[in-house]
């Protein structure tokens, strides 16, 4: 399709002037409007107003500028069609090949947290019909919504010879509709931020490529990671790129970081799992008691600080192998310390918002979305059910593991001592595994004595006596868990006769 | 607002009459054309045409009719504005209080496999700008977009006397902006998956709502479940609601059951990983097989036959309790045999379209896509590195085992003898717990034997000789793993020592 007649209306002015250059050497009659009109007028070159070429005033404080069937029949006429052709010549109307638009800014004023009334303000409605209208008439019409895209037009019309081909035109039309698509899933996500309705009866999620990965969970899977934000939350200051896994352990690794007191806690992820955590006011020890947890798993592992790095920790992370640090900054002494190593990624999680209370699996045509585990405990969620009750120091290092718990694929049994873990069964079909696991894991790596006070969490019921049986075996003194069990009674009845504590929790915390 | 005057366009006319009946009763002037138009003169009601009203005529077959300002102005007002009340007075523009607009049917279309050109006239332009500008408006102007929601626009009229709230007007807003957005997104997708461009700059996923669950992933969390195909493509057909774990293991076993040979295979679901799996032809055995490698953990399972289940199968089935099963189809006895239990979920996956290759994580404000792992395996992918050779019966059990061990969470072993497994260790930080793991299970169940020939399959390459060797040490004759150790020469020498097989993949299988 040989380009005649362009309509250009653009809020981002950018990378304009190349393209009109050769729109004006192909002879390209151009009409446009408001600043671009003004826009083009300035550097230069030729141009009809739109209310000139459709005979109708632009109204509404520009509201209502291109909506007319002038412009309309002018786009959406098949070429091709007799009478499509007849209907034009009769109604003075002329055919428009070239449609390049961009919108209102909505989601950049939105993200600018301006006031309701803006932000409406910024839903562009002329813009998106005149794209989708020659988007669905890409047989006949070409139409760019992006400055980005201008180079590959401009290309293109140089090599032939100001006409573009039909592959061209699709290729346009389908990424027009992405455009045009996003654009209203952002609208329609804040307008059901607004109502807080969010399981509604159709639902659109939408990203931006933030990054396409080298590959994906393996090397023979592609793989890309998104932003809901329209910008990268993590901000990566030193080392190699990351890889899919290295943001899915990052995720594990933050989303635990965040659950625990401020400026104390150190969270070692290896395939997903945490395999040692800990929270100490001394950063140092918090560091130590994390990583002594399970040394050998640790290794190359992710570990996120919540708080920010001194020389100390730094000094301590030079002994070890990992591929990922997070922190909440870093002292300058410290950053300078950690990017010896050249390849280490190191991120710097000190802006990252992460009140987004929503996960969903998208998978077989199917998506599931839930809220996420984020509920935040008190005593007041648990019942001291054991005759033995116990002290502060006890209840709180169970709710410690007990939070710990529920980032652990289930089923999960997580044991500790003095705030920090020191075993963890992770992802058993049954209990009593996860329950033999977690404690082969505290023997293999701790000396456990008497007065360690150690204590159990499992995220959810035990179904018999066996598992907490074999806790109590190892020297287990405390234990948390969510009741449910038909053998609850069996179960308080056991921890009576071996004096150990039982709390029951409100709440069950599967993780899959 | 008072509602005066209101544009019907509607290609869905479903429900209409009760509507058209209140707003006769309060003298809404009504505009229409088209089958809209036709079927409103139809049932007996005043309308005039959208061409009478524009003073323009319908041209291009229809493709543009409404895209004129006396529309858009009538939409786009501001009613509390001097300026605007004088220029549509100016112009003789009238305003419109009411758009009734459904789309044409593109996703129905697309769904139904129509011809490129079909599908694409089926996109609609003018009901999308117009729907968008007065969702845009909501502060005047309200928008329906769908025949649901008719019902609670007749109360709400009754209810106010011809007027809508402001709140009421924002919520259809709200539904009006999720429609055009679900309404690009589904086109998007189709033009992506024309040009074969899965990794776009910008992203849209959308999905329908198929049931809101009970609760996600426990209580404390809201759930519910979408399709990105406008329907449910899994058929439950007996028993309790799904719930969101339910769903979660179903996906875990279909995947599997897809990726073994067709009618032969068995699979059983916990915690989203398999605790047991079988490929035989007779249908009794593969179930018995996969039943036998953790009898235990089986209980309320989630299992899948990748068959028609028979008598047979369905009185094994009796026995014991499980949660959900699913089958390709029930012979008649059969399924009588397994609706006696009442609450038992039957799920038929038949008609289970699974041909989709991506999956995606969101979470954080980030969205993870990535292609699916669903690589098929020929015996090329693999090299012999041991002296030893497997006979074909030992290397086929091998594949069939590595094939298992990518759908199991990561770090996955899984032990294997006569295409059944005996032993699964997942989700472990380090490879040598997982391959205790697996032996342990193995040992708890089976009484192994020389002649078994059991084989080990690992999901990643084992960073040291001690993985190996546990499982040397334990009776496994041959080992399939992912090559790519700085030790593998080493453990390449510990298999000839031992007269052990080992085998080396070209692919790595994590899974998180």
């Amino acid at each position: 399709m040989k380009i005649k007649r362009a309509l250009i209306s653009v809020y981002d002015k950018k990378n304009i002037k190349p393209l009109l250059n050769i729109l004006s050497k192909l002879k390209v009659d151009l009409i446009s409007s408001g600043g671009t009109y003004k826009k083009i007028k300035k550097l230069g070159f030729k141009c009809q107003e739109v209310s000139d070429f459709t005979n109708s005033p632009e109204i509404l404080e520009g509201r209502v500028k291109t909506l007319h069937p002038k412009i309309y029949g002018g786009i959406l006429s098949k070429r091709n069609n007799k009478l499509h052709k007849k209907e034009l010549k009769k109604n003075k109307f002329k055919e428009i090949d070239l449609i390049v638009v961009n919108f209102y800014p909505f989601e950049e004023v939105l993200n600018k947290k301006n006031v309701h009334s803006k932000i409406i303000e910024n839903i562009d409605v002329g813009g998106p019909s005149m794209v989708r209208a020659a988007a669905k008439n890409y047989n006949f019409v070409t139409v760019v919504t992006n400055p980005n895209q201008y180079s590959r037009l401009i290309e293109e019309l140089k090599k032939n010879n100001g006409k573009t081909t039909l592959n061209f035109r699709q290729l346009l039309s389908s990424e027009a509709f992405l455009e045009t698509g996003y654009y209203d899933s952002v609208i329609s996500n804040y307008f059901n931020k607004l109502s807080k309705n969010q399981f509604t009866e159709k639902k659109i999620f939408h990203g931006n490529l933030i990054e396409n990965f080298r590959y994906g969970e393996n090397p023979h899977q592609k793989g890309a990671i998104y932003s809901t934000n329209s910008k990268a939350d993590i901000i990566q200051i030193n080392g190699k790129k990351l890889s899919y896994n290295n943001y899915n352990d990052i995720f594990s690794a933050i989303a635990i970081s965040n659950s625990l007191p401020k400026n104390k806690g150190t969270v070692i992820i290896k395939h997903a799992n945490p395999c040692g955590v800990s929270i100490n006011k001394n950063k140092l020890t918090s560091f130590k008691e994390a990583f002594s947890c399970d040394p050998i798993s640790a290794f190359g592992g992710v570990i996120s600080f919540n708080f920010k790095i001194n020389k100390k920790v730094a000094l301590e992370l030079k002994k070890i192998f990992i591929e990922v640090v997070i922190a909440k900054g870093f002292e300058k002494s410290a950053l300078k310390i950690l990017k010896n190593r050249k390849k280490l990624r190191i991120i710097d999680s000190k802006n990252l918002n992460s009140d987004k209370n929503l996960n969903a699996k998208y998978n077989l045509n199917s998506i599931m979305l839930q809220e996420s585990d984020t509920k935040m405990f008190s005593k007041n969620n648990f019942h001291i059910v054991s005759k033995k009750k116990p002290n502060n120091k006890i209840f709180n290092n169970l709710i410690f593991a007990f939070n710990i718990c529920r980032f652990v694929k289930s089923n999960a049994i997580v044991l500790a001592k003095g705030n920090s873990i020191i075993g963890i069964g992770s992802g058993q079909p049954s209990r009593i595994d996860s329950c033999k696991i977690a404690i082969d894991k505290m023997k293999q790596f701790q000396n456990v004595k008497y007065e360690d006070e150690i204590v159990a969490a499992s995220d959810a019921f035990f179904p018999f006596v066996d598992g907490i049986e074999t806790l109590v075996q190892s020297g287990v003194r405390a234990i948390i868990q969510p009741s449910g069990s038909i053998r609850d009674k069996e179960i308080i009845k056991f921890a009576n006769e071996t004096g150990t504590i039982l709390v029951f929790s409100k709440t069950r915390h599967f993780k899959h």
